[in-house]
């Protein structure tokens, strides 16, 4: 098979034919239909600190897969050939596609069955390949480590990739969201969600005193913003990485019994729920896409901020 | 009855004759024995933000009372005449003692039945008194906020008086508790109670990575060293307001999705489970003795800080 191989840090992914994979016990064979491009690629190909994470090299890189069962190994019961499928990055036996084992930058993966995902009726392969990490992260952020739930008051922060899942997701839910972005654009976007408020600045959030805040942003004073004014008992739920420090005034955490948690990566459970979105309609997020032999300049664009939406290569 | 009056900000609390409290509906009248004085009260009497909290003035202070039980009124039903009791201080129907009614600084107080915490055999009055505030701030945060269990490792920054209620409390249980403290008279003091190791800075716990760390401390870098260190899905507790910010590093907490909370009071569990650990011996905060008489000038005393432990009025 072709696939696009990561030899180590600031060197160009290599095209080259490989072996196949096998579906060995407990693993099934996937044909590749498309792979999504993620920023994290350009981050382990750029800083050596990935060298650490990265379990072997080469490696065939691409962490958000969907495609067809071609082959099911010995052990597997839950699926069979022909099903459609994404694979959860976060694997639950060992690192995932891309930095475990050879990812989706090729025709064909060996992937833990344990990790799929079936995809519904509806959704499109592009769609599957960008739920499985975005989405995964944006859901996990917003429903299982700040349990939104509907009667609450709910703020977002950063209407971007992944707020804007998220956000749209909770309307769907009858929940009251109230979205936060510096950008005139992304507040114009979380209208068309159907937020019920849109805001510039995290403090004007004060009066309403939201229960759960998640901030996609991260930038710093959108945490300690978010702290302020966030309901007595309520959660505030940190996944942005805009700057990598805060400072927070501890006497409204304390006094308000508040609670501030990092969230990062998710499960198979999130990514089944943002499929049932993309399938109905209620989310579609924007997705450009590019053919197998355009994996290199695609992350070489991702680097040099060019794409809008999600970058998505779609196997020939 | 006497008590001791608060009448407005910067005025000296008043000793003052009034009529006895009445033991109304859902009510018990207790004859006060032993009323504890706490840094709050300096508080209250010194800014006038506390014109907004305490409910009406005048009012007789002191919410950390133990006493006896001298009626009983219409409704109540879990308690009888001679009841030796603690009343919390977070009550569940409104502002506690001192704050939201006449509170211990006085010889008789009417407090809701619903807020008392019985004595079990073997605790003084005084440490009954000692037990509701600090004892169940302490504890609150530890075990309720914290969820400390045995299995854990738990760091506890701040041998003062609240730190070493908790520390002590989470030792009896058999948990391995890591010590934090700036003062080796401090660090001494925790090695008596049991823990495992002592330490000056909470980033010599890196190589331990507490599952949970209880910042009793609250200095800033106290809270920022916990974030850094704390385990992968961990928990860092905030209640100490030694400094009123702190600056954290949000992509270890992030990247271990760990949970910072603020934690402030507790409940009647608290105070019960305080007084069981005061009764096995377990817990003997140390507290210093005054009279009725001589409640004002111990809290100027507080207010000098010319305490060591824990200030009790004995009532005669």
């Amino acid at each position: 098979m072709r696939g696009w191989e990561f030899t180590t840090t600031n060197e160009p992914l290599k095209l080259v034919e490989k072996p196949d994979p096998q579906a060995t016990e407990g693993r099934v064979l996937i044909e590749v239909k498309a792979a999504g491009l993620c920023h994290s690629d350009v981050g382990a190909l750029r800083d050596e600190k990935w060298l650490n994470i990265i379990e072997h090299t080469p490696i065939i890189m691409g962490h958000e897969v969907a495609g067809v069962i071609k082959e099911v190994g010995p052990g597997v019961t839950d699926y069979k050939v022909g099903d459609r499928v994404g694979v959860c990055p976060v694997s639950k036996v060992g690192m995932g596609p891309g930095y475990g084992y050879d990812g989706g930058y090729a025709d064909l993966v060996s992937a833990p069955a344990v990790d799929l995902v079936p995809m519904p009726e509806g959704i499109t392969f592009a769609q599957a390949a960008a739920g499985t990490d975005a989405g995964m992260t944006s859901y996990h952020a917003m429903f299982q480590t700040g349990g939104a739930k509907p009667g609450m008051k709910v703020g977002v922060i950063g209407i971007g990739g992944l707020g804007q899942i998220a956000a749209r997701a909770a309307v769907v839910q009858g929940i009251d969201v109230y979205a936060v972005d510096v950008s005139p654009k992304a507040r114009e976007l979380a209208k068309e969600l159907g937020v019920k408020e849109v805001f510039e600045d995290v403090k004007e959030l004060a009066d309403i005193a939201p229960d759960l805040i998640v901030d996609y942003a991260g930038f710093g004073t959108t945490t300690s913003g978010a702290i302020d004014v966030i309901a007595p008992g309520g959660t505030v739920v940190l996944v942005g990485m805009g700057k990598l420090e805060s400072t927070i005034n501890t006497d409204p955490l304390i006094l308000k019994a508040a609670t501030l948690k990092g969230s990062v990566g998710g499960d198979g459970h999130d990514i089944a729920e943002v499929y049932k979105l993309m399938a109905s309609g209620d989310i579609d997020p924007t997705i450009t896409e590019i053919t197998f032999d355009e994996i290199w300049e695609g992350i070489l664009k991702l680097e040099r901020h060019e794409v809008t939406g999600r970058l998505v290569a779609i196997m020939d």
